[in-house]
């Protein structure tokens, strides 16, 4: 059976997730009249909300009863993961995602770095009303680890030497620490402390699958079903999972090593051609969907320790989805 | 008698100011060691570190003994102003501050945008380790509305029509709503709810008063002693109180009053010696003047409720000492 996004995912919490919607609206309310617009353009930009939904079901899984606390908690992760969107595309100078053109090309560079700042702040201004001290810290501490990831990836830029390890430090921080947030505070809301840990790993290494997944369809997607660019993780020098994979499978001294090897410590995609094959016929794809399954099988793994409902079971749809991307 | 900054203001708190320090370097400690070497840069660029100072004095003066959590409520404010530097630098692509190298100049965008939000995060990681929940909801309440007075400045730049409550509007959002965060935070910490009014009120005046010197000297200072460029805020179109004074002293059917209306309409410093001598001799920079005496007479009433103490009386020499930049 195919799993739809819709029927497997989201339809369990869809009355949750209509409520958080309306929550997100509320929270960017702002007297400044710019503020509003900038951020319910940026908002309303999301793509499929996977991290609130993620943050709803496992509210739901570890038996929250009164969904309150774990819609405005959902919407706060949204809100948070917007404002790393925005502030990425500034940085990137990107004035398209998802099709739409983005907040920095529509208004300018200040007006995107301060509302995403706003974001910041106002996540955190609804996380306290939550009044939950294990929850704040969580968070606090939780996105002081999300910058330090997109700091650590920008510190391996261009540098071939960077190890597996190393590539699952940058992703645990940029990508799967948010999902971890989404839902171990579902676990800290369900007052479940035996939960929290599971929580925290299903996220953990969903967001590991999720992030390898994203990392070979630089290498593989087209751009028009993506809106994504063949080659941008290249162009940047980012020694991502293929390419470390490549260089591992490959010898020193063969062309194809060095052909990777200087891509990385150059970046840009003059030899965009000639790396996607040598990430194909070396085996680093296969490699690199093997590792992904693997993390994908953790995660559905660690649910277990939850009692079986219908919002495990999207969870673990969900993990089966993200997977389902590339094959 | 001249009062000197180091002998009638930090004397007092000098140990405790040292402290604080200490703690700063010890808040900006990362295992990521481009977010640690980026943070010591930006935090040591720093200038006279007059929010945190002004955040140990209020503690002292509101009766606070143990100064453990005011050395760290005093990092967390010099922290969150730093932030705000290293984003205003990127959106203004700034070279220099202070004469040093910015951190988008010494690095690039992405890592001074990076290293912005986790100064942010970090701020809130430090704040929520105090544990208490006026302080932290002020805080998260006070820092949305710092990031909504910057954007409101934005919506208002190149706009004629701006009133001088438009402008005490933007100034209290950008300028003193973090001295504020800092006595009314120190008044927090002290568990005197009768001193929050007067600590918010006497930082609230002194932040406007300090933001209309710091308008007036864009008009007047000269680069060198200031390491500010004359014009700045021309260049930008910004309706700052010397040209929405100006407007308001001259005839709107006057040379000098359209001169005045086009060069914010448009930005730019084509009609910077022009609009320099209309704002001199239209009475706006006598006017503005005034505005700043007012604000720091406020301030400085707004003190005496508190009990008299030489850090009671460094507070006002502070308000005092900022006036005399133009004097």
């Amino acid at each position: 059976m195919t799993i739809d996004f819709k029927r497997d995912v989201l339809a369990p919490v869809a009355h949750d997730f209509a409520a958080m919607d309306q929550f997100i609206n509320e929270g960017i309310t702002s007297k400044v009249a710019l503020v509003m617009s900038v951020s319910k353009h940026v908002v309303e930009a999301g793509g499929k909300r996977m991290r609130p939904i993620m943050c709803l079901l496992a509210a739901k899984a570890c038996g929250v009863s009164d969904m309150t606390h774990a819609r405005h908690l959902a919407a706060i992760i949204e809100m948070l993961h917007t404002a790393t969107l925005v502030h990425d595309d500034v940085v990137d100078e990107s004035g398209l995602r998802r099709g739409r053109p983005t907040a920095n090309a529509t208004w300018n560079n200040q007006t995107a770095v301060l509302v995403g700042d706003f974001l910041i702040s106002r996540a955190f201004d609804l996380l306290v009303n939550i009044k939950n001290w294990d929850l704040l810290k969580d968070f606090s501490t939780g996105t002081c680890e999300i910058a330090e990831g997109e700091v650590l990836q920008l510190q391996w830029q261009h540098q071939p030497h960077a190890t597996e390890d190393i590539y699952l430090q940058i992703i645990h921080g940029k990508t799967s620490r948010l999902f971890e947030l989404a839902t171990e505070g579902a676990a800290i809301l369900a007052g479940q402390e035996s939960y929290r840990e599971a929580m925290r790993h299903y996220a953990g290494h969903f967001g590991n699958a999720f992030q390898i997944i994203d990392d070979i369809l630089d290498y593989t997607s087209d751009a028009e079903t993506l809106g994504k660019n063949i080659g941008d993780d290249l162009m940047e020098g980012k020694p991502t999972l293929p390419l470390i994979a490549a260089l591992k499978l490959t010898h020193e001294n063969t062309e194809q090593h060095q052909i990777v090897h200087k891509s990385i410590a150059t970046g840009g995609t003059s030899h965009l051609e000639q790396v996607i094959s040598i990430v194909k016929n070396s085996g680093a794809l296969e490699y690199c969907l093997q590792r992904a399954k693997e993390e994908t099988e953790k995660a559905v793994e660690a649910l277990q320790v939850l009692p079986e409902s219908e919002y495990r079971q999207a969870l673990e749809n969900l993990a089966q989805l993200a997977l389902d991307r590339i094959q």
